[in-house]
Order: structure tokens, then sequence, then C-alpha cells
């Protein structure tokens, strides 16, 4: 018999009805012939309650202490999704993390999955049962608990897909799929029926913020097939898979922007004194997410640097720099806000390395300016200013056809 | 090195201020030397906020689930208070029930203690770390969460201090002590430094809602004092042990109230179709208490039993008998309302016969009205119209010489 994880998050759970929403849901596809895992995580209002107790004890709490007390959101859910399934006439069994054998090692807040031991799961699974199994958490060797940090509670999905040999994972979520650009901003959006993983991984990355990079990485190493579906609408989704054979001949498979970041500058006097490893590891040190850098010569002896990050590691940012600017050895900071970044992506442009020239000749032709430049094998990023953002994306969706529907199916 | 159990509930942590004053209390306690595991049951409003959730979901909800739901609420205390103690500089580390060790059977919601692995809770505390653990929750064989019902928290107190063969429980809570009589409504009442478990028990079951009958059953099994002392205030509270050697010369300890009770009455046409059982059965059935139970003789062959029962079982109880009535053959039901009782408690009584006579005496002297009578070996309940029942328990406070100090310490 097949097996399937089904994944919901935030939204599909906030509520009571919600929550019987999603039990009708997986009684169903239960009933369709299938083992059913459904992995739940916190609701958002709870999760925003544990972490105000906590602040009101201590600005730094413990990071084991912080799991304890943040792990019993997904456990809070997975009980009353179990119940909801129960009264519907459904058989289900909740487990939490360290009952449903995700072992992680012990890095608090932000721990790795190590091993799932799947005996209980497939124990409960025998019997008819749906397993419904608190995401984002597992157990240290020592039996601590912990939690897995951002993307949680789809790479708890993932591993249990991977240890159980499961079909595909359903990510559930309020959108129907991946679009070839975010609808509110470009017409002519329409969902993508699939694509690769490389692709999704470019997409997560760059602002849609749909499902983690590292769920979509799990998922690529073990071949573990994906699905972004709607936890409201019964519409097939986005299936995230390998190479999508079918559709190489499509260069471009999307339009991707984020909508507020700052480029700032740092300056060295000389080469000599220039220590870009050392900028960026402070940055690093203080969780600050750099994007794209450019390293640039003015005057032929002296080297700046800019790079972009999100606005709201503006501050901390500064801060950090200007704390280091004696010791990292620089001489001046600038920095330009007000800007966004827009991307294409697409497995196909890997070869077809006439994409990034077509894509600035288009931008130009708009007389859009394009203030920084980063590409990676499958996707070719730039920076603009913040209010053409939505005529880029546009004209980029136009350019490369994306409106048109592809003309085979997987 | 000694060992301490110390027990803190609803009151003592329902806000973070509140758990910030809980740190330093257990801090200091530590810091004279001892090893201190504390016990925690979950925020009042967190336990109301759980049972909403569930009560939205389902009206029946699966035993199972709701432990799941439920042990999450000491969870998170542990946490907190775990948080607090850190925050002040102390060292500690928080436990669930099941890493604590604590092993139940498989009755969902009203589990017992089987068995208590203390061997994580011992390393803990060879590092010096406060050791705060879950209470009122514990693990089965098959590892699924269970809580152990009323009396819970302390119960887990008593099961590890047994455990780990600790020096006594504190039980901390939001009255000083145990008084002869409820100091709100008996002018001269006065705390007791000493009382018998036997005696404890007694209180317990008579409406002194302060210590549940269970954790006291369990202490007395195993010798382990437990004393109850204030969580706000720094006095020395109630130690309740086994014989109180010092003080069986003092008949009576105290005086205890039940301010709400109603008494039904259900009569039978002849002894033939009388079934006291099968009506106990069948409202025990329901989860009803039956109080006292008095069985009188009307004309000289028609059987009438009276029993009493808490005014918030009034309307369940009308239920079950009206249901009952054919099945159980008898015919005619019939209730009395305002009514309350009045116990006098003490070890001393089993050699002093004359101990209920003197009660009743003085209250015919009130022209106090006895409704119904029960005895045990160590205490006499009378029930007595609800407006009368101030002024009984001041007239026995007073006839048994309760406000006067006692003559010996331990």
């Amino acid at each position: 018999m097949q097996t399937i994880i089904a994944k919901f998050g935030g939204p599909a759970i906030a509520t009571a009805e919600k929550i019987r929403n999603v039990a009708k849901k997986v009684i169903k596809e239960q009933a369709s012939g299938i083992n059913l895992v459904v992995v739940v995580s916190s609701m958002a209002s709870i999760r925003r309650e544990l972490r105000q107790f906590a602040h009101d004890i201590t600005d730094e709490p413990s990071k084991r202490e912080m799991d304890v007390l943040i792990a019993t959101g997904a456990q809070m859910t997975s009980a009353l999704l179990t119940m909801a399934i129960q009264e519907l006439g459904g058989k289900a069994v909740s487990l939490t993390g360290w009952q449903a054998g995700i072992k992680t090692n012990d890095t608090h807040r932000n721990a790795r999955v190590e091993d799932v031991d799947v005996k209980r799961i497939k124990s409960h699974l025998a019997q008819g049962e749906i397993v419904v199994v608190s995401g984002f958490q597992g157990i240290t060797e020592v039996h601590d608990i912990t939690t897995l940090g951002k993307g949680g509670s789809e790479t708890s999905a993932v591993a249990l897909a991977v240890a159980l040999e499961a079909e595909r994972v359903d990510i559930y979520s309020n959108v129907d799929g991946i679009f070839t650009a975010d609808p509110q901003i470009v017409e002519h959006a329409r969902m993508l029926p699939e694509i690769s993983y490389d692709e999704m991984l470019e997409f997560a990355n760059l602002g849609a913020h749909i499902l983690h990079p590292r769920a979509v990485e799990l998922a690529k190493k073990y071949e573990i097939p994906l699905v972004i579906r709607s936890n409201e609408r019964d519409v097939d989704g986005t299936l995230i898979k390998g190479d999508v054979e079918m559709e190489k001949n499509l260069i471009v498979r999307g339009v991707a922007y984020e909508s507020d970041i700052i480029r700032l500058t740092i300056g060295y006097d000389s080469y000599e004194t220039a220590s870009l490893a050392e900028v960026f590891h402070a940055l690093a040190e203080h969780e600050i997410n750099v994007d794209i850098i450019v390293q640039a010569v003015i005057d032929g002896i002296k080297p700046t640097i800019s790079f972009t990050i999100a606005k709201e590691e503006f501050a901390e940012s500064l801060r950090v720099l200007e704390v280091s600017k004696l010791s990292l050895g620089f001489s001046f900071a600038d920095f330009e806000v007000g800007l966004a970044k827009v991307s294409i992506v697409g497995s196909g442009m890997v070869s077809n390395p006439g994409v990034a020239a077509r894509m600035f000749a288009r931008l130009g032709k708009e007389h859009i300016p394009v203030k920084m430049v980063s590409t990676s094998e499958i996707k070719v990023s730039v920076v603009v200013p913040q209010d053409e953002m939505v005529r880029a994306a546009n004209a980029l969706h136009d350019e490369f056809n994306l409106a048109i529907l592809e003309i085979s199916a997987s």
C-alpha cells in the first residue's frame, strides 16, 4: 500500500473550523486506499503566545528550554486534529516528535534530523490509523526535546517520507501551487504543473516563501516528490521532482522577486588592507544573511564591495559594520535603500547562454536601471529600483513567454 | 545530601512575575545545601484554553488525545520556571513526565503511577542542577502520554519523593497551612503546626481543597512527610506525618465544612425490590460522588435511602435517577437543597466515644437541627441547614477548645 505524507501548517489549522476541514480532507485521502501520515505545525497564535511567555521571563532564554516550550505548540495541534478526525468517525492517533522516532542532533532551536525510527508509525498505519505527527520537533540521543528551526515542519515531513519510503509529500499551503510569477503583481502569471527541485530551490531562495529550501534539498537528495497544493481549494497543485524532462525546451520557468532590499557598500584604501572574508564572517556571526555580493574597483586602486541584505536586517548590519570598522580596516560605508530584486529562474538556462543578455536587453528597452547582477546556473537576479519592480517582473514574464501554456504535461 | 521535592501549583505560577518569585525561592532553597526537585502544574489559564480548544472540536474527545493536549500545560510551566531560574543565575533543567521517568498504567486522564525511574533526575542533581519536572503526567509502557487526574501534580511530587528517598515534599499553596477551621468563617481558627496523615485525609475528604487525598494516601503509605506552606509568605506551614504523638491528648484537631450540598431521597415499596448497590453503581458510572448515605424505614415496610451530593452534580444526578427509575425499581425520589456539612476531625476520637454525643449536645444547645449524621474512627459529620453552617462551625470550634494553643510542639 502506498504511503503519503501530508503537511499542514499555520493557516490550515488556525481555528477549530479549519482543523475540522483538514480532518475531512485527510479522511477522504486515506479512504482512497493509502497509508497516511499527517505532519502538523503549531498554530501561529499559540507560537506567538509561547514566545511572549518566554519573553516575559527573560530576554535570553536557554535554547534547550525554548525547545521544550515551543514544542508544545505542534503537540497541541496534533492532538486537536486527531480528535477532529475521530469525531468524524476516522481512526487516528497523534504522535509527538519523539514518539514518531524523529532523532536529531543536539543543536537546539535549529536541530538537524539524523535518523527516523518508524517502527511505531508503521504499527499504527498497519492498524488503519491516520498518524498525526507533531512537526518541527525531535529528540536527541540523550532524550532532550529539540526543534528544527526554519522550514522545520516541512523537513519533518520529508524526513518521514524518506524513512517510510513514501510515494510523495503533499505540502498544503495557502497558495494553489508555484506560479510563473506572483499573480498579485504579474497579471498573466499562471500555475506551473511541475518544476524541478533545483528550480524550486532558486524560487525558495529568491523570496517565494512557500517552502523552505532546506526541505527541498532533503527531498532532492532522496528523490521524494513534493506537491505544493491548496488547503482551501481542490486543485492539483505543483509537483516538484527531479528533472522535468518534457520541459527542457522551456528556458525560463518563472519570475521571482524580493520587494525591499538594501545595498550596503564598504570601501578599502588598498587591496592590502581588504579582508573580505572577515567582513562577511562578522555579519554571519550575527545571523545576517548577505545575498548578492559585487566587488568593484574605483580609481584603479581602491576596492569597494557592495552587497544586499533584507530590510529587516539593516539596523543590525550597520551596528555590526560600525563596530568592526577599525578591526576590519575599511574606510567608509555607504548604503542605498528602496531597492528590489527581480530574478528569472529555469533549469533550461544552463545550456542557453543568451538568457541573461535577453533579460538585460528587455530591461534596457523598458528603461529600467539595473543596479546589481547575480547569476547562477539556473537563475539571473537583478537589483532594480523598488518602484520599477512590478514593471520589471511583468516585462520579464512577457519576454520569456511565461503566460503561454506548456505544450506537454508529465 | 538531602533531597527535597517542592511542588508549585496554579496560583504560584500564574504570571511571569510569580514564576520569577518561585525561581528566587527555589534558588535560595537549593543554596541551603540540598538536592532540589521542583514539580509544577499547568497555569490555570492555559489549562482552560486547552480544554476550550478540545471543546471547540468535539464534545467527547478521546482520553488519549486529551492527555496529549493537556500534558503540554505543565511542560510549558516547567520550561518557563527553568528559564526564570537560569535568568537569576541558577542552574536548572526542565524534564517532562516521561523524561523524569514517571511510569503509569494506561488509564488515560486518571492514570496511576506504577514506577519512577529516577536515573536521569539523579544525574542532573549530581551536576548541581535544580530539576523542574512537569507534574500531573507520565508515560505508559508503550510510550503513550498520560495524565494523572485529580491531585495529579501532588501525586507526581510524592511519587518522586518515594523514588528519590527524599526528606520531604513541600506543597506550596495559597494558604499558610492547615487550620483548625476555615479562618474566613471561624474567628478563632489557628494554624496547626502538625497533623497526621489520617487527619489530613479526613480534612481533604471533608472539603478542605488544599491537598487531594490521593497524594496524602501515597505519602502515608511510604511515610513521606508533607509540608503545606505558603508560596507568598515565609512561614513554617503545617507538617503532615505519621502519628503525631505529642498531641494524642487533643481529641479534636479541627472543624471542616462543605457549604452547599443536596440531600436526595429515594424510596422502595418493599425490601424485596430494593437494590441499593445498583442505584449507587448507576451514580458512580456517571462519576457522581455520593457522600453521606442514610437508610431509614417508613411505616415499618417501606425502605428509604437518603444520600448527599455536591450541588454541581444535582442536575446530572436527577437525570441518572430518572432514567434508572423503572429498571432499578424505586417508586419515588425527593430532594432537599440548601444544606451544609460540618465535620469535626481528630485522631484522638478513636479512644473517646463521647465525642459525637458532645457534638450533638452543643448543636442542640445552639438550636441547630441535625439532618443527617455520618461517623468514621476519626471524624463526625453532620448535615445542617446551610444558613446555620457558620454558627455550627464556630460553636464546635469553641466546644472543643481549638483556639487554644497546643502545649507541646514536635
